[in-house]
C-alpha cells in the first residue's frame, strides 16, 4: 500500500493565515491569532482528540476530527509547532505544549538543525531530525509501519513540503475570521490547482472545508 | 466508552427508496433498483472497501467511505441483506453475496427466526440470531470488544431499529435518482427531527449526505 503524506484539520483564516508573528510560551500561535477562535469548529465535535467527555456534535465537522488518527503511523512537525525556542536548545526541559499525554500516539519527527535526544511521553516519542523534507519524510515513513504520515504544520513546514511537491492529500478548514497579518498558508487556495484536485465543502458550522488531492 | 449503534453509507433515492420488491439471487436489490447507480458515489472513492487499486477520489465522499470500518467491532444485518431466501433454510450452501472475503472483517449478526450454525469466511464470522432488536444489539455489543456496532441494513432492519429508538448516529447518502416504488426508508428525512439533529451536506458528486445524531 502507498503511504500517503497527509495534512489534516489544518485551520486558517479566510485570509489564509494559520499563525501570527512573535510566538512565545504564552501565545503558541503568536500575535493576532487566537487559537480558540481558529479551532472552535473542531473543539465542538465528538471526535476532537482532546475530548474527555462523551458529548460533542456528530455532523460533518466530526468526520474530519475523527479521521485525525485514522491510519496514521507518524507525524512530522516543524520546530515552531513543537515550541517557541529558536537556535540551539538552552536545555531539554521543554517537552512541547501538550502535557504528559500528547494527542499524537505515534513517533513524531520534529524538524530542526539543532541536535537533541529523543524522548517519550506516554505513547508519543519525539525525535529531532535535520535534513530536507524528502529525507525527513523517508524517516517518518520508515517509522510509520506501513501507515500514512501526518504533516502536522505549522504554516512554514506545510509550505516547505508543498514546495517540494511531497504532499498527497490536504484538508484545510477555512474559518470565517480575518487576521490581517501573520503567517500565510496561501494567497488563495487556487494557487494549488495546477497539481491538486480541490473540493470546497461548506459546513453548517460556518467553516469551509478544502479537500485537496493529487491530480 | 459508549458503544454507539451506527448506520453508515446507507444509500437511498431522492424518494427515500433503498431497495426494490422481489429480491432474488440475480437482483440483490430487487426490482427497479440498480445498485450500481445507487452506489456510484461510493465506488468512485479511494476508501471504497472493495477497492483493490490505489486510485479513487479523496474528496468529501471519501471521508464517508473510509469511515466504514473505523472503530466498528460488529455488524447487525437483516436476513434480506444476507440473502434472497425466505422461511426455513433449505440448506447451508448460501454464504452471502460477498464471496470468500466479505468486507466486514468483524462478527456479523444476521437477524432471522430460523436457526442456522455460525460460519466463518476469512475474518468475518456470521451468526444467525433471533430475538428483538434490543436483544440482538446486546449480543452484537458484547462481541464488538468495546467498539461501535454498525447497523448494516436493509431498509426494514434500519426502520425496526429506528422504531425501537436504538440508533445513535446515521449517515444516509441521498442519490439524485427517483425509483418510484420499492422499500422506503422514509417519507422525508424530517420524519426523524423529533429525536435527531440533522446536517444536510451536498457533495460535489451530486449526492446529498444526511447526518443524524441523537438530541
Amino acid at each position: 500500500m502507498t503511504q500517503l503524506l497527509r495534512v489534516q484539520n489544518f485551520s486558517v483564516s479566510s485570509d489564509g493565515i494559520g499563525a501570527g508573528e512573535n510566538q512565545n510560551a504564552e501565545r503558541p500561535f503568536g500575535d493576532a491569532v487566537d487559537p480558540e477562535r481558529l479551532f472552535t469548529w473542531a473543539v465542538a465535535t465528538a471526535g476532537w482528540p482532546n475530548r474527555t467527555d462523551s458529548g460533542g456534535s456528530r455532523g460533518l465537522d466530526d468526520y474530519f476530527t475523527r479521521d485525525f488518527a485514522h491510519n496514521i503511523g507518524a507525524e512530522i512537525m516543524g520546530r515552531n509547532k513543537f515550541g517557541p525556542q529558536r537556535g540551539p536548545w538552552p536545555d531539554h526541559e521543554w517537552q512541547g505544549w501538550w502535557g504528559d499525554e500528547p494527542p499524537f500516539h505515534t513517533p513524531v519527527f520534529v524538524m530542526t538543525h539543532h541536535e537533541r535526544p529523543s524522548f517519550t511521553l506516554s505513547d508519543t516519542t519525539f525525535h529531532f531530525v535535520g535534513g530536507d523534507p524528502a529525507a525527513v519524510l523517508e524517516r517518518a515513513r520508515g517509522a510509520a509501519q506501513g501507515k500514512d504520515v501526518r504533516l502536522g504544520g505549522g504554516v512554514s513546514t506545510v509550505r516547505q513540503f508543498l514546495d517540494a511537491d511531497l504532499v498527497d492529500t490536504m484538508h484545510v478548514a477555512v474559518v470565517p475570521l480575518e487576521f490581517g497579518s501573520g503567517l500565510r498558508l496561501w494567497e488563495s487556495p487556487d494557487d494549488l490547482l495546477d497539481r491538486f484536485h480541490l473540493e470546497v465543502v461548506p459546513s453548517p458550522s460556518g467553516v469551509t472545508h478544502h479537500l485537496f488531492w493529487r491530480k
